[in-house]
């Protein structure tokens, strides 16, 4: 399954949860990863960024689809303006 | 076709984008909205943010499926941590 992942989260968790998405997924751009998972995976990347999250605050949108094939990207601007580097 | 807008954008254009955005489209969440458009209106939002960022610095990503039918969306946290009532 292909994973989208669009986080808005307090930013004492912001580098938490960029580095918990990592370990599965690829940083696109700021607050977005996307990548190929099997189920298994995304349930744990959901359970261990629920864990992070405070929920009562933050925000974690993930869109699931069957295929990267269903998907066309199209872009506006640079690469990426926010290096992973930082961390 | 439905499209997926995640942008990231320098805190000058955030809120033109977004207002440019929420023409088009539902805003879901900071710096992601979605929603059905007809080819032509997808051509006029790319055309028309375009034309407000600095795309030297800036990032648009448009995630376009064909239909919403093929997306499965969860959510964790709040249902949105960003209130459109600042526009």
């Amino acid at each position: 399954m292909y994973i989208i992942m669009v986080y808005d989260v307090g930013v004492d968790r912001v580098v938490k949860v960029l580095k918990k998405g990592r370990q599965y997924l690829t940083h696109v751009q700021n607050s977005l990863l996307e990548g190929e998972l099997s189920p298994g995976q995304f349930k744990r990347l959901k359970h261990e960024v629920a864990k992070i999250i405070d929920d009562t605050h933050d925000t974690v949108m993930f869109y699931v689809l069957r295929s990267e094939n269903y998907l066309d990207k199209q872009r506006l601007g640079v690469a990426t303006n926010e290096p992973d580097d930082f961390l």
